[in-house]
């Protein structure tokens, strides 16, 4: 299977999240890839992971981040695939904090923002099957499947 | 060209929005169509536009809303196509409400949220050409100018 | 006893404040029916059970929901009947979020918000009776008893 | 045309939006009464006009009321009858402050709350019409058609 | 000891707030009783309390409520002696609607609030304190003991 | 007239607010001394000034400060007198900084705070009128007078 | 090893997050000395403090303190040295209120404000170490170290 | 006059507060490069800017951004020199999103917060003086005649 998501985490810490929306790649039938990559504690790597997504195949990236979000934001400006960003909620600030981040991006640098925490995190997933969806059709089918078994 | 993005707005008093959104799609060279629609006054002709985006064409939809801005997810609700949401700022509130209304929704049915206000109507254009470059050629050379055009 | 209350949650998930609702509607003597159907997830069904609730019998409506919680808004764009929201707080946001989504309805279509969470899924049923008492000696009656017990 | 709803506005400073209010009163059919009583400042006329309201055939209060806005509470504190509690933004605080002071009513006294400012005067008059139309069929009949204008 | 506070709370959950306001004003050897009284569900007996709070040689009121904490306004509005409010968290929105109900009075008729749950519970006693040592060379002494034992 | 009544602004740029405090104290008949003084700016003038104030026979403090208020807390714990608390709404935040400053003093030292910007104002003054009132039979009478005129 | 941080703790509650901060003080080899010492409790010995921080050899201060935390403003009036500030979250309003009062210094007396917590507690002492790296290579070298280990 | 400051704003809208910076970095005798660069439009010159300033001997960055403030964690990801943010309030939330983007940064990578809009514009340049002041006399005596002034 083609990894066409590359999924991007900022901290080992939000491994739950990760998992969430593992869970629903995988039930969507979408091949990915996750790395943990802190985009303050590792600049280079971060535009590096971001730079390399298209040439290493993938169509969209997910970005999970807390607090000062800005995974999402400078994986963005590395890159022109979509990118979806889930705005973390570990914080006292209960991730008010990363949603006012990841969504208040200006004008020519778009995120995709989902809601917060772990719905964010699975919604993630749903929404890169809708993009994929697009020039994938067992993905389109497996969305389709999984859109129906909601009601 | 082909019309690819179906921007729905709901109400006319979001003019200026949908005004700056669509100067982004045609700087990006994206075939848009334009309706005004609002989910709570007229939901039959909102779920039928959303049912029928796909079959008429259109790969993406773009709504604009303000206050309880359920336009973005009730159109989600009725496609497969990716949704990307505006939250709008015209009520006293400061599109605080429309934000919290477009971004946190449930697990299942994302919506691609970006920041509120003209800048977001913006970046909706930006999102979609990011989305539309996947598999088209010449959106993918366009964004690419722009996105070189803004350093 | 006639069933004059169609209660509606998004979520299974909302059980408890259901319970809360389902609690006051009986200590009311107010006859009720529950269905728990999501408006993003099931948006069929949803219009279907606001448009069928006044054929039905059904003189007013509570929905019950949480995050970007649309129900109560697209139940009152199907439906003349009056509809009373209640935001739930499951999520990261404490409700905050359910809030802005219920209550900040657009002109035309109102929605009769209550408080965030069990106390709001309460007060709905109360709001119920003070609607139905309008007409209904038998509730009238039960209201003012119990109005009084809360001295 | 008889008077069902007395509309209680907190303060003279508050006339724009009782003029929103009134408006769509008038466009429903609905006949009214206006007073302006501020719950702080004439806490017994206030609890007069709510113990009064009833036996004076009214059958719906609207209060609107900015700030601290005990209004609608007090007067629901006060009566039996359905209250509609309209949040006023005059403040620095943009009505968040009304807007919290109103909804959040504890268990036993619900508060019927519609948007901040304007647009939830408009919606006030259309919720009263919503809950009259239930035993007025000429406000039944002008509530439908205002409803399909709305399209 | 002449009792010179009258405490009122809004309910009998909020007795852990009472508490800590009563230990504080024992350690200042200030006299009080304390009412458990609701502004909204029992609204006269509200304000008879207010009514004869001077009469009955009070001379300063606390008053403590949770979400629409209409209580201490409502107090303010029938005595002319200054009222203490503290707002209590509660609810699922942490005191934030408490506080706005009870800071945000119109002019004319104050309320002294101090902070949000226990810690305001307990500076509502010192602040009683501070204006009854005005008068009470007593209170006055225990103050200064009481302010030079927290350094 | 004796000054009863010291206030203290942070800056000569809450003469807005001063002027409509003054106003009030003056319709109500109370003495007062209005100092601007910075407890950022000027700190030992800003102790001496709370130091002094009860020997100086003044019987009330009111502060006025915006962004960080750091002012009325500050004086609060350098005198043993009542302090009042105006946060103001001149900055970004419409007044919210300033008021989580005012209000969330800590247990032993507390600030009686009223509502952001001139309504606070206007209420410092008749809440400083209800403390004296408890033993100035001249401003009691005329803070009566004041109340009656509300209504 | 020379003391250069003033580490000053509004409370003995504030341990936990003093203690995080030592810990990276300590990590980064950088000599410091605690103390507890509230700005509203002990107002003499807090000015104390700063004023004499210059002189007895402290190039940093870093405050931390909850609610409405006064203590980096107070210090930073009274001391040339940078002071950093940390807002706990102890409160019911989860260090919102902190952080209002730490950040929105007024013109002239800056506070370098961190996040809220715990993860500004470090982030504090890491400040500390840029600052003082300026003119110390043993903490640069170790700053760099840590830096590199962060990846 | 060395050049001891690299101010970098994210956009040319961001004059105003620029300017403000500015003039306090000449009143202060501080000497300084500003530059404009979008940590979004434009990340390889901002971490080109970052990574070169210590070795082009600046000591202190300013770094001024609004919305999804991103541009003051980025440099200080990027260099070990102190990093101080101004969070900017053009966007329709006041500030409030960048705000939370520049001061919740995650452990590891602090940025000295001040605060949003002009007077943080303003206490950035003075918090630069405090800094440099440790090592530079000139600096030191202007800051202290600054801080004198402001009395």
């Amino acid at each position: 299977m083609d990894k066409k998501v590359l999924l991007i985490a900022g901290s080992k810490s939000d491994s739950d999240a990760v998992a969430r929306c593992e869970e629903y790649l995988d039930k969507l039938g979408i091949g990915y890839e996750t790395e943990f990559c802190s985009a303050h504690r590792d600049p280079e790597r971060t535009s590096q992971l971001a730079r390399d997504a298209a040439k290493n195949g993938f169509e969209v990236l997910i970005c999970l981040a807390g607090m000062s979000a800005a995974l999402p934001g400078v994986v963005a400006a590395h890159t022109l695939l979509p990118v979806i960003g889930v705005p973390l909620d570990g914080s006292s600030l209960s991730g008010f904090d990363a949603l006012m981040s990841v969504v208040q991006m200006p004008p020519g640098i778009p995120v995709a923002t989902v809601a917060v925490g772990k719905p964010g995190a699975a919604n993630a997933a749903v929404l890169a099957a809708r993009i994929l969806a697009l020039t994938d059709e067992g993905i389109a089918k497996r969305l389709k499947d999984y859109r129906e078994s909601l009601k």
